[in-house]
């Protein structure tokens, strides 16, 4: 019996790998392969990624066949490389004929062209055209994610039938606890959950228990809005049908999981400017992370050049009054930062599915109402902290009650623009087809600071007269 | 039928919403009540959360029973408030019972003391139990988001007499998908999906077909560790255990879900120094907004101060090189962008469990390395800019190429700075227990922003003898 909870489990992990590495260096492979099939394929698998080359290939025939397709699908793209390559044509038979075949498209969309040849090469003729099938579909398409395994039943079919059907037919599905209900023409009529089967009486028909209420996605549908009406209706699974009505695939929750997770991973990625990536942090090379860093490095570092000119072009400002530059710091981390709490809001009120483009309005009024709220309070801060610290305790020479006005007055307009640009910029992209989440922190930031810093001169030069 | 596209869906939505304030206006209660039939609980719960609170109880009463609960448990708190407090208590009571108990823990945990005696004195005793065990957990454990309505099965019990207990007892479970064997002192001892239930012989024990590789969690680990098991082991449901490994709870997939959505916005939200709120962005007032930003604007406002008080101990550097100012936006803003980047992905990483404090070295190296690939890159784009741009296009005065160079450097040092701060912050955060998320983009700006300045004007007084 095996009870862990999860920071057992963490520390369980570690330890069966140290005496997993003993064995293995003594040749008992009997041992490992009790040891193994004790654990789940998740486990298994994070084990087998720290493994060294050589002794992968070794370690994954110990295990059961069932196993050692599950164990494979979890591994991450390059151990599979590696063992795929290892292996012999009935091995490699062996583990795709195990797999389902929404994990082996996630398999061969990693793998190099020889690779996917020899895949396709031993999969059976009818998973060979479901896989074909599903890679024409366009990436991150809900036909992309989609598996053709799912358990179909008849109007006409009474309870006992259809319970006979799954348990002839339903090993080999992706899951039996919602089948789904077509007519002549395959298109989707309906669909049985097994709880209302087994709590039914026998002699009744599916067509008098089946839900007719079908929420479903078409094919093109992007993955996105697949895993929102997850989060909204909360199933266990959903069909996916094509233009006809005729259903194709499922998508089953545990990859609508794995879609909100990659997308909340992109969404943060991305505001950070970052272009997103589907390997994980520490799978990745410093040089592909610093090519998923540089080109936002380069394009902001260029952008901030007009924030430079604005400061140039008021230099005499600056060269009559130098005190100015202390509070250019303070005055751009500000603009960026109530410009990064906007959009980042929208942002992620944007991909929940909480805004829409027409809501632009009402976002952009509630922002210039915080707005007001924050910069006034702010101003005032901001106002007493350059006449207590600056001027009191700290002494800076040239700073003024007249200074800490204009720096006040610009914070808060700063402030009432950021928040304005913040948060409609998102949603404009929205509207024009553009990733909202690219019109994030850093973009803001640097659109922000040349605003933050033209009120900054205008408003110094005209109150004190440089 | 109702084949529906996510497109259309949204469509429906608020065409329907038309459609029944017509209906209710001219008293159409049979046709409503027909219409209302036909949709889903959570389309009903967005269109009622948007209805007039005269009409709201009305059409309330004109859902069926069971549709009326599923759809209140849908519905935005301050909507239940309102229905709760027109119903008779016969109405509450229908209402009640109808519940799932962690649907009525979330009700009553957002209601106000009066409301939530109503709701537990209509509870009949069983669930008022529950509830109240429920509620006795910490906020955020898993205790508190679990339900205690799953099925249990005995491991000496037959095929055929688990599905008829199964039959018996299912209907008011929140899941039959996965049954718990436990043993005479409620020890959980192994676990039974239906599927391997339905493709069993009738005569098989339990205990033979049952897996007893168990994953579960304890009733006071965080919800975010329960989620990640869901993401890990693609569960349907994770049994909730208490320190004598006796079940007390499940926590259901769908509920999963909605803990990683709730722990992705609030990592987002504290990574734009935001203080997370449970309520949806278009819900909160102006007002409500603007007290989870504030806090952080003025926190940071004034921690920009020391990036002033450097410029300021540099003010005779700059009075004589007016010029190095218009680098500044540009130099801080890439050591936020860069230190933004590298703590996003840190961040994430932490919440996906994909990194421990134990990494901190290997991160810190990547980062340098990434660092060192990054900043030279940048340093010659820079360099080549500034004689570009700012000397030959732009013929900023006292622009030289010594200034190229200063500027140059100063951004490749910066990049190195940021990159090791912005990665170890979050580590070390993490380390000490606060959370992660806190240590990110504004938070290391200011300090990227502090030490960019502090380098750019040593290397400038300097090289140029200022």
């Amino acid at each position: 019996m095996l009870v862990r909870g999860v920071k057992e489990m963490k520390d369980t992990t570690f330890a069966i790998s140290e005496t997993i590495a003993v064995l293995l260096a003594e040749k008992k492979y009997r041992s490992l392969r009790d040891i193994l099939t004790t654990m789940r394929a998740a486990d298994i698998a994070i084990m087998f990624d720290g493994i060294s080359e050589t002794k992968l290939p070794l370690l994954f025939r110990l295990l059961p066949k069932e196993l050692a397709a599950e164990t494979f699908v979890e591994m991450e793209s390059d151990s599979q490389e590696l063992l795929i390559r290892s292996f012999s044509d009935a091995e490699l038979k062996a583990v795709v004929s195990e797999l389902f075949v929404d994990d082996a498209v996630a398999i061969v969309e990693e793998m190099p062209a020889n690779v996917v040849k020899r895949i396709l090469l031993q999969a059976d003729p009818e998973m060979r055209k479901m896989i074909n099938e599903i890679l024409n579909y366009p990436d991150e398409s809900a036909g992309s994610v989609m598996t053709t395994e799912y358990v179909t039943l008849r109007p006409q079919m009474t309870v006992e039938a259809a319970i006979k059907r799954i348990r002839r037919t339903g090993t080999d599905k992706e899951t039996i606890y919602t089948c789904y209900v077509t007519n002549d023409a395959r298109v989707l009529i309906g669909y049985v959950s097994l709880k209302s089967l087994i709590l039914a009486e026998e002699d009744e028909r599916i067509e008098d228990i089946m839900g007719t209420d079908i929420i479903s996605v078409k094919t093109f549908d992007d993955q996105e809005d697949v895993a929102a009406v997850f989060l909204k209706y909360d199933l266990s699974a959903l069909p996916v049908v094509d233009n006809e009505g005729r259903i194709v695939g499922i998508v089953t929750v545990d990859d609508a999981i794995d879609i909100l997770e990659e997308e909340a991973t992109e969404d943060i990625e991305k505001m950070a400017a970052i272009t997103p990536s589907d390997k994980p942090y520490m799978k990745m090379s410093a040089l592909e992370i610093c090519k998923s860093r540089f080109p936002w490095l380069l394009l902001l570092m260029v952008s901030a050049t007009f924030t430079g000119m604005i400061i140039t072009s008021f230099e005499h400002a600056l060269a009559a009054q130098v005190a100015l530059a202390a509070f250019i710091p303070m005055l751009m981390d500000s603009a960026g930062n109530t410009g990064s709490q906007a959009s980042a809001t929208v942002i992620r009120a944007l991909s929940l599915g909480e805004l829409v483009f027409t809501d632009l309005v009402k976002v952009v009024w509630k922002e210039i109402r915080i707005a007001v709220y924050c910069g006034l309070a702010l101003a005032v801060a901001c106002f007493a902290k350059v006449l207590v610290i600056d001027m009191w305790i700290l002494q800076i020479e040239n700073v003024t009650a007249t200074v800490a006005l204009v720096v006040s007055v610009t914070l808060a307009l700063t402030i009432l623009c950021a928040k304005i640009i913040g948060s409609a910029m998102p949603l404009l992209a929205k509207k024009v087809g553009f990733d909202p989440a690219v019109m994030s922190a850093p973009l803001i930031t640097t659109i922000a600071d040349a605003i933050s810093l033209m009120i900054y001169f205008r408003i110094a030069t005209a109150v004190l007269h440089i």
